[in-house]
């Protein structure tokens, strides 16, 4: 399997041994994102496209209501009553190469299908305002038991939603077809702007 | 002073009179929002861009570290330890006419200045990398006693910031030539996206 190395890496003499190493590379590219959640890997990415200049993209913060907040004396103010509340939007969005970015990320245990119950009506929604506005709107999808990730097209993903009726699950096989696969590389360890690059091409 | 109404605004015969007073007007507009601060002013701005399918422009969370949830039973988890921390970004972003809007909206009751230190240094920076992305940065600021409204783009906050390095106050003539003033309307009551198009007339 070919590494892709990302634009403006810097490469330690240590990475560039693990390369050489061949046979062994995909296990050891595995075995460093070991316990490491999809959302993390994303923010890893975006905190290394941020200080390499290549794109600013940010999680949203988590959207709370705050019911209740103490202001003790000569410390910071807490907040003593809240509860979690539905996002309106998907999680993800910036800027990449002067075009707007907007995206949600999902892993699955599942090896044959991605199950729509994944999403909800709203993002769904939101990705549709996104492109009315000709925006780059997406959902990465992580397959963990097949260490593989798509870049899906929100086009594609509103399409099954939409011949579903936003329930059973989209097959395997066609999100891979209508995806953008996320190479394997090491710094970031998931490359995702890579294959959005594969996208934009298809675009122009 | 001229009233200029947003494309695709559905007057009722109700603010078709209003307008008609003529003289009044002005008056009238600043009695019906009264009280409203200037967030909440974007905020009903933003709900009715979405709902026109003019632009896809949200506020972000307010960020905060959540350090203790209880999980009671039969309801919905509760947070009962968390504090506020500094946001990495600006308020708002989202995407207008294909491009990457990213802003932040600040008001003050001087009349003759703006004082700098209603931004912090993560903010211009992150306006600076939106730039270096040919992302539209822009700070929208409000002289409250004056109800004048600007979207003052972000390459002269960065030129004054250094300038005065992050202190002191920027000049409201300054403001006022660099700047595209909002235009008074009634629906919605600050009608930004009207001074951000004649900065992308500038721009093309």
């Amino acid at each position: 399997m070919a590494i892709n190395y990302p634009a403006g890496t810097r490469r330690t003499s240590a990475t560039a041994n693990q390369v050489r190493i061949g046979k062994t590379t995909k296990k050891a590219l595995t075995f460093g994102r070991r316990g490491m959640g999809l959302e993390e890997e994303i923010n890893l990415a975006n905190t290394y496209y941020l200080a390499n200049q290549l794109a600013v993209i940010h999680k949203k913060p988590t959207p709370i209501t705050i019911v209740k907040v103490d202001y003790p004396a000569r410390s910071a103010a807490k907040i003593t009553e809240a509860y979690f509340k539905q996002a309106s939007t998907t999680d993800y969005n910036g800027v990449y190469q002067g075009r707007y970015i907007d995206f949600d990320a999902k892993e699955t245990k599942n090896k044959t299908s991605f199950p729509l119950k994944n999403f909800h009506e709203h993002q769904i929604a939101h990705l549709a305002h996104v492109l009315a506005q000709n925006g780059i709107g997406f959902v990465i999808i992580k397959f963990t038991t097949r260490d593989e990730t798509f870049v899906y097209p929100a086009k594609h993903l509103i399409k099954q939603w939409q011949l579903r009726q936003g329930k059973q699950s989209i097959p395997y096989l066609e999100i891979a077809r209508d995806s953008f696969r996320v190479p394997n590389s090491l710094n970031p360890s998931l490359d995702y702007l890579k294959a959005v690059d594969q996208y934009f091409q298809q675009l122009d």
